[in-house]
């Protein structure tokens, strides 16, 4: 037993050594000739500061080439036990940098890296107050200048974006805001999120009633306080909204509610933004040195110019405008779009009994909840990964360990499974006219979220109702719209009362585009994606996603967001980058993204 | 190495077999045999239907003929490796009743049992949902009757309480109502809380402006939702209370805001309450099965009645009426006590430089903050003890496992250390003329509370102004108040712009007293301490503190609070006797307690 048990870890302790030798000695070369020719290294702002993935023998020597002299990695350490299986070996590490403390994943094949993730968790000097170091909340002793808690909250309120300036300037407070709200307060980085709805939480309650959360609740934590264990596994909207209303608060955030971002300009000169935002009816000029736009991938909607959209007498509206069915009983309602939302607007329609026709315009990637539970995500995300060790911060370490260039690789065969698992149900859909995709490669549901961020739709219900042809089902593209029909191309007429326009959302630079300008918004390029090379992500392979929680092309400007996985995974690294700026910690970035597509 | 690690789960595992075996025959007597002579076994709910504590052979005894035929206990088997040190082995172990699932905490001397815990976890048949078991949230598939979950929440509001009589209804809405309501909320039993104040947290909220809690964050956590890791150590008062907000919400409580109790009576035939409250104005009878008193030990002001009051010209109130140190800038305050709430009060008049003078009428126990947490606390209840694997949860069930009979030999010790440590401090006090005690035994601060609920401070910097005089320090009797003075019986008048009567608050009973009848709190009689005999505690000695969490001599009328460690502790001992009650599960009540004080 002690063979095959003390290997592994042999083998990782050794290649660390080595690893840490060549890096020490600033020999880049030889610290590259770890790595296999088929190698991946991740760097999550630890040595790059920048979200970076480098491949093979040459990324990794030029990206140290790069580094080495400012960030200095050394003291690498395994936390854990490393393992073998099928011929890998895993282990994982921390380390430490010049300016920071870091974690990581490392696999080797044959001896040599096959993967490795370094991940920044803190900077040094810069630790965040808690556990052991949390803050004392009282001050013993006697001070007649004793300012109470609740003194200095009022006293930050009023202060905060009036007489003193915010580092930094969040627009957008749904999760993905109010997560880095909670990561940048940690870490002492004055903040203001701008919201235009009035309460944290309405960006969700404000969604067609039917909405749940389509992951699971281990996939969703938020940043320092974790759902109860009595929570539902897919939070209905109202219930997430009350959450992150009460986690806005109780993080202590300064959340700007029913305030409108209307335009901001860079200042060169002083290197700051001016942010004209409205709030309580009067504008107010905020002067932030860092911007971040944290809208959400759906948030600009892509409302689709048909002919005779202003002749149709009906109720029309994008599915992010829609109130839910309660209206809509026994009428005639006509979906275009045959994802998520699609889907559970149509059924939510049907339970109300309206009569619903779904228009599929393309092939649309569906599996079913369930399924996806067990075999797409159960491994990492839930109660049975969370029984076995598998925290939600170790899953998404392993998550972010896998790199995005063979992420596929490890997905096509779950989605195999899943096709084989569900076939009765596929077959059904299928003869009811339904057209199915797999995505290009057969990769599925997480390559398309990451890809493009669209064509699937995970199934809670509504397909039965396809299947069943309770849902009518039209296949093709729209012609027009008429007083009270919808006109398809082949002249398939559909009466309605109601159209809803699921037809998703635009790229987040757009968001630059109405806040600051079209010339920003170029800059910058299309936001999300890979570079994947497959419908809606065009080549040429980028690494890692577009401009998300890293550096863009326009200075103090970031895009945050993503799904409650990714906000709260990625939030920690874009934290510590506008930390280290406010620091006036030098941030030399490796690897600026190159921009190839306006959008 | 074997040896010593093996004998400890042998024996451990050799007593819990031949304890069982006797049960499962019937066997009282010989099961009684297992026990020292000098021994206890607490029963929380398991066996008892009480929080009950039996001493020596012939109490097992008793209580098994009691309650064997009933209970049925069986199925007991170890969840950790026992332990040994100095001579007692200690065993965790699980077990099952007849109705329920329980765990416990054995301690063996010589082969035989010294202390024994048993506690109720779970009722069989009515397990909560969470963790594996936690709700999906949304009804996959298609319904037409579907109902939302903020539908569902608003029609339970409208309901509740009017055209649908909750089971229970807990009045008073602070940490001790909230956690309870919590708890039955995750056991499904319908309940309203009814609180005075507008929001949860107020009652925390409208007390004086320095409040901190002086217990720390380890010790003070609510069930189900843990204090993040970056809540401060001490709580200021009005961050708890967002706290409670928030949890209130998220937790889904019926909570019913700026709503006054008026009056309750028992309907004996009905077997219910007919409870009148004032809500917006209008009064509504409520009939639930069970009534819950949640109102805190620090609810009902012991004001003391002084000759002069009347006439006395400044600002007096007492010390839960405070408003803060704001408007008493330059004035003199005298502050009448000398316990937590003096002294805090004090400190925060003499920071906002007010002329203090503190009334010490008896001696104080004196403690300070940083010793308690490290000697009194530390092991159980710290960054460390989480850090060693000791959850909230363990310390909870350590700390309940020490028989109350001989908790103060356990308590000494450490108060000798703590007296030992801070010498310094305590001769400048008691140099300043502070009269110090350590309770009748030396035992301290815990035994103060757990047996008379005061007659201490936990030092957060208040004693250094009395030792430095800044506060100045006056012993004896108040004689009478002039217009603009205190008098003492020694005849030292003390000048007087404002007057603290920081004198404390009355048993609880006295709730029932003024919401039911005389009759009824008499029936019931004094509510907390444990009968030690020693001041405000006075004997025969009753095993478990008085009327708390358990069935008092009012049927359907039950007593909820304490610190935030026991309302967190015992609301699920009182709430799995509310459930199975609710759910008609037989309920025999071992050893009832006698009533031997009315107040």
């Amino acid at each position: 037993m002690t063979g095959t048990v003390a290997e592994p870890a042999a083998q990782v302790e050794q290649w660390l050594s080595s690893f840490e030798d060549a890096l020490a000695r600033g020999d880049a070369a030889t610290a590259s000739e770890l790595f296999l020719e088929d190698s991946y290294w991740r760097d999550l702002v630890a040595l790059t500061w920048n979200l970076k993935t480098v491949e093979g023998p040459e990324g990794v020597r030029d990206m140290l080439e790069a580094t080495l002299a400012d960030a200095k990695p050394r003291a690498f350490a395994t936390t854990e036990e490393p393992t073998e299986a099928e011929g890998v070996t895993e282990g994982w590490f921390e380390f430490e940098t010049e300016t920071g403390r870091g974690h990581g994943i490392l696999r080797l094949r044959d001896g040599k890296a096959w993967t490795l993730l370094t991940a920044l968790r803190e900077l040094k000097g810069h630790e965040e107050p808690r556990g052991m170091a949390r803050p004392l909340g009282v001050e013993h002793g006697a001070d007649r200048d004793r300012e109470t808690w609740l003194d200095a909250r009022r006293r930050e309120a009023e202060e905060l974006g009036h007489t003193r300036q915010p580092y930094v300037v969040i627009v957008g407070g749904g999760q993905g805001g109010i997560g880095l709200g909670a990561r940048l307060r940690q870490l002492g980085v004055p903040t203001i999120i701008v919201e235009r709805n009035e309460r944290p939480g309405d960006s969700w309650r404000k969604r067609y009633k039917s909405l749940c959360l389509h992951d699971p609740v281990w996939y969703d934590h938020l940043p320092y306080i974790k759902f109860p264990e009595n929570w539902p596994v897919f939070s209905p909207k109202d219930k997430i909204g009350d959450w992150l209303e009460m986690y806005t608060r109780v993080m202590e955030l300064n959340y700007w509610g029913s305030t409108t971002a209307k335009r901001a300009s860079y200042d060169e000169e002083r290197q700051e933004w001016v942010l004209t935002v409205e709030r309580d009816g009067a504008d107010i000029t905020l002067r932030p040195k860092q911007l971040v736009l944290a809208q959400g991938m759906s948030s600009k909607p892509n409302l689709p110019e048909i002919e005779g959209m202003d002749v149709f007498k009906g109720d029309q509206h994008h599915s992010s405008q829609h109130p839910g069915p309660d209206a809509y009983r026994g009428k005639k309602a006509v979906v275009i779009g045959s994802n998520n939302s699609a889907h559970d607007i149509c059924a939510a329609l049907w339970e109300h009994a309206a009569d619903v026709t779904m228009v599929q315009r393309s092939s649309t990637h569906i599996v079913r909840s369930d399924t996806l539970m067990e075999i797409g995500l159960g491994a990492l995300y839930s109660e049975q990964a969370v029984a076995s060790g598998i925290t939600t911060e170790k899953a998404d370490m392993i998550f972010a360990s896998l790199p995005y260039r063979i992420l596929h690789e490890f997905q096509i065969p779950l989605y195999d499974q899943m096709r084989e698992r569900d076939k009765d149900f596929y077959d059904r859909l299928e003869a009811a006219g339904f057209q199915l995709d797999w995505g290009e490669d057969g990769s599925g549901l997480f390559m398309k979220y990451l890809r493009r961020g669209s064509g699937y739709y995970i199934d809670v219900g509504a397909s039965e109702l396809v299947a069943s042809g309770d849902i009518k089902l039209q296949s093709g593209k729209v012609a027009k719209l008429t007083e009270h029909s919808v006109v398809m191309e082949d002249g398939t007429e559909l009466p309605a009362d109601l159209v809803v326009y699921a037809t998703g959302y635009s790229s987040m630079n757009g968001h630059a585009a109405d806040l600051i300008s079209q010339e920003v918004a170029d800059k910058v390029g299309k936001v999300w994606g890979l570079g994947s090379d497959t419908a809606k992500d065009p080549g040429p392979w980028e690494g890692e996603q577009r401009n998300m929680w890293k550096p863009t092309r326009q200075e103090a400007l970031w895009f945050h967001g993503g799904n409650l996985h990714q906000s709260r995974h990625y939030s920690i690294f874009l934290a510590l980058q506008l930390k280290a700026r406010m620091e006036g910690i030098d941030t030399p970035v490796y690897g600026l993204q190159e921009v190839h597509h306006l959008a």
